[in-house]
């Protein structure tokens, strides 16, 4: 089997962009990341756009042949939807692509645009992606919440806990210029802003987000030597009326499995991880099932551990935003980015779609450690 | 590289099916063919649906993760979308993931329920599969006038030779169980029929269908010897206005000529071909930019062949119906059925989506062909 390189990679600014449409930020994030890998348009020989829902949000289906037709070749292109998890789906759809040898060079997308419709409509679009006919177009809130509840009375997780999640993700996006927010904010902060459903505070949310992300991948090293290193795609039901348990998620305890399995490494050797804190309680969650600490122990996990800025270091979902195609791409994105620079040389980012039915896990390395 | 074998298939009935859901028409086909193949659920280990619009039809998403949870251990899942190409793609993204070696035997479904809302809503939805902003959401009726006039005028192509693609085709479908119209037409029919879009009669138009269909996908050969044996895909620009003929698909061509080159055949070599008549103009395109004859002569070809159950034998889009999401996959298992009786030794299936914007192209081979 090949190695796959991530050869360039790119993030637009996230956040509300109303004047940009969904087409200008992913020509932005696309060409930049092309550049960033030093080839130029001609070389990418397919492209995988993930996107949750563009023909709901702009009435605009067939994505990947529209993406398409900004090159000037028109590379075959295909769009990949699964929730908030269609970016890192877009990404293993490549990968598979490229280790199938039918590409060399290829174009990883995530993109969506949520802010030109009114907050009700995208609060409807994205019930889709919960079971409409089980869960009956529960709002996403909602569903988490519950989760949060069954979280706070079997392990005694508490709102000062979650709300510590954003706070930590808030302080972590100062140093991100493409994050959506750059504001500090406190545990009273979040436990003083309305209740959107209980246990979650506004700031317990992530927000609606505008924006695109892009990577390069290629089984040519090119000038890269930060690869791909493991993948892990699990599902579980997608109603929460389903689940044998509402404090975990199996899914990404699986795809985490396949993942260390893949990069011959554990939980332990990870130095940074990129996780899917839509709401606070799902950063919680994420750390147990990856394996970082102890099950019903990631409250206190967050809020002890000395590697704050290791966990969700571009400010996660919470305060990077939350353009939901673009985040698995965003979030693998932002590492190889740091790990350019030299950061870490074992990173880790998980994507889920709904409330924990979809996640994938990705692990990148870099150096001496391939 | 492995060999992928066609192991299983099913197609559900297509038409009106106010009686089903859409996760009763995937259920019917994905459990149908894999008890085609002689396997169990748990046998298969990843699932890959092509779907336009779910989320737009009945508000549900995450298709993916949906499929999964009918299966007693949720294999990874994804949805692919590429307008009326998502069930072609659904195939590609399969032989990939199998190519990779990620999985020994993957699941393939292509399923859309299209008549549960108003045909206006339906028309407005499927026009996203166009350019919404250089094409100013054209409904499909019309962008394919387009290129029948322009295919009339360059090559004196005719209504009646239009209208003889529907006949065939609404002949071939009598012997289909499962296609929408068991009803046989004449030319007259046709040309008396309302005017949709210049030159394009009501019966030019393939119709609004609910239906499923799947394939289960192996490296193993199981009981099988039919194989997929090459796989074009190729793009063209997403709206026609850019485009540099108006006469002909360059993704079509392109297309075909990848998968001749894989399975080392020619067009010369195609005992039978599904073609994409979403409109009879679309045949004509298609047994022209196949290579089945010049280009110009399409109307002529399809008039004077002796082999007119061998071109659209289901009955094509017009007459078996166009679940949009349901047909790429659909023309693949209803030529693995048809080969499973030894009618033909080797095949092709050929899926647009948009106007042109997206081509795909299968070969399958068996037997002594291998």
């Amino acid at each position: 089997m090949s190695t796959i390189y991530i050869v360039g990679s790119a993030v637009t600014k996230f956040g509300e962009l109303w004047d940009k449409s969904l087409r200008d930020l992913i020509q932005d994030a696309a060409f930049s990341a092309i550049k960033d890998a030093t080839l130029e348009p001609k070389d990418i020989e397919a492209i995988f756009i993930g996107n949750m829902a563009a023909n709901q949000f702009e009435g605009q289906s067939h994505l990947g042949a529209l993406v398409s037709s900004f090159f000037p070749h028109f590379p075959p292109s295909m769009r990949i939807e699964s929730a908030c998890a269609s970016g890192s789906l877009a990404m293993l759809t490549a990968e598979n692509a490229l280790l199938a040898q039918r590409y060399n060079t290829v174009l990883v997308i995530g993109a969506e645009k949520m802010t030109d419709v009114d907050a009700s409509v995208t609060t409807d679009i994205l019930a889709g992606a919960a079971d409409v006919e089980k869960e009956q177009r529960s709002t996403f809130p909602g569903l988490y919440a519950l989760l949060a509840q069954a979280h706070m009375q079997k392990f005694k997780t508490t709102s000062e806990q979650l709300a510590n999640v954003a706070v930590k993700n808030h302080h972590n996006a100062l140093a991100n210029p493409h994050a959506q927010f750059h504001k500090e904010i406190t545990v009273q902060d979040v436990i003083q802003s309305p209740m959107v459903a209980e246990p979650l505070h506004l700031l317990d949310c992530s927000p609606i987000s505008d924006g695109a992300s892009a990577v390069v991948l290629s089984t040519k090293k090119h000038h890269s030597n930060i690869i791909i290193a493991g993948t892990g795609h699990a599902q579980d039901t997608l109603a929460l009326a389903d689940r044998k348990s509402l404090t975990e998620f199996a899914s990404t305890q699986k795809a985490a499995t396949q993942a260390y399995a893949q990069a011959n490494i554990s939980a332990a050797d990870i130095e940074a991880a990129e996780m899917h804190d839509c709401f606070t309680i799902a950063e919680i969650f994420a750390v147990e099932d990856l394996g970082f600490c102890k099950k019903g122990k990631g409250g206190q996990y967050i809020q002890q551990t000395q590697t704050r800025q290791e966990l969700n270091p571009s400010g996660g979902l919470k305060a990077c935003g939350h353009p939901v195609g673009a985040t698995g791409v965003k979030q693998i994105a932002y590492l190889h980015q740091q790990m350019k620079l030299g950061r870490w040389n074992v990173t880790l980012a998980h994507n889920i779609g709904g409330s924990g039915a979809t996640a994938v896990v990705h692990i990148l390395k870099q150096g001496k450690n391939l």
